[in-house]
């Protein structure tokens, strides 16, 4: 086999990997807790997994507090696991203007100057000072993953959505690696609502200039 | 002058016209009555203007009702004016998930086979059959912007909103002409948020391809 014929093999095996579908994670509101802050609202409780998420390690717990902004609530927000070093609530713009709360766009851990919010479990309250953003749409990707598509951490994408009626090519997309990260796509409801995203078979798929 | 200057010329001023910044109206929840369902609802009172819209003629009403689902209602949900010849309900898809209410994504108008949803006034309510839609984005264009963008009713375009962090290309945008209609597109809520263009700065301008 000529060198000339290696190449062109392993470039159409990239080709095709680079075709995949990119699986999309539709991200409703939730709560990253650290441990002094999830000890505070759940002080005899521990944290219990409702579902595992895609990303390795994290999941879905079954405990929920509620949000208390200046104009409204919203119950039933999920906490997800694992506990972090960091308090953070991820909403959509949508939820910031019914809560009245000025979330920035952020992407995740980047929470200077953030607004706070209070947060409400069945036993006990907690005002945060800070930590409410609304997150930078992202793709999570292993080391590998990157190196197909050619692309690095902090990197800026385009991705197209072919949704049901309402296709959508989303700009400022945010390229996140690590060895702990499979390759899967996040965007808030928002985003999944006008990309018509919501229907299980949208496409989804990296622009390439 | 040349027939070629000439036509340079014309050429030259019908791309200043395409490059104008489309002006956008984000679309709020809101209702179109019937002259008949208005009167159910509003038996004593005429209907009022709030606020001049954009599009001719069109106004926010002072009155408002309360859309009841299965799920939840929303509040001072307003009502759009003139009456029309058929009562419909525009929400958007997260509107439609807290009503619980399986509204389909139409062009206005288009009210077969629509889920209905009780309508609540001061002065009584309403169960409606059908007519609550998703609206499909859209672009008002008076003839002559039909001419200029060289697009006609019915059409497809893409748009791209360079919103703040969050740019973004919407396909499937329908084009809807008329002599009573001026330029500017349409989106809901959820596409606003997604797309950033909630910022007064966005930028909007058509797709050509």
């Amino acid at each position: 086999m000529q060198e000339q014929q290696v190449r062109e093999a392993i470039s159409n095996v990239l080709e095709q990997m680079r075709q995949r579908p990119i699986p999309l994670g539709i991200s409703n509101r939730h709560v990253h807790l650290s441990a002094s802050d999830y000890q505070a609202l759940f002080p005899n409780e521990p944290l219990t997994v409702r579902k595992e998420l895609l990303q390795p390690g994290q999941y879905a717990a079954e405990q929920t507090v509620t949000l208390s902004g200046p104009k409204g609530f919203l119950k039933n927000v999920r906490i997800l696991g694992p506990l972090r070093s960091r308090t953070q609530v991820e909403i959509s713009k949508t939820d910031a203007r019914s809560l009245g709360v000025a979330a920035p766009l952020r992407l995740s851990g980047q929470l200077e100057q953030s607004p706070g919010i209070k947060l409400i479990s069945p036993y006990g309250e907690l005002s945060l000072a800070q930590g409410v953003i609304v997150a930078l749409r992202h793709i999570h990707m292993s080391p590998l993953d990157a190196l197909v598509y050619g692309v690095q951490q902090g990197d800026r994408v385009k991705v197209a959505i072919a949704g049901s009626g309402r296709t959508t090519v989303f700009d400022d997309v945010a390229i996140r690696v690590s060895p702990q990260m499979t390759l899967e796509m996040h965007i808030d409801t928002d985003e999944a609502n006008a990309a018509g995203a919501d229907d299980p078979a949208a496409l989804i798929r990296l622009v390439r200039e």
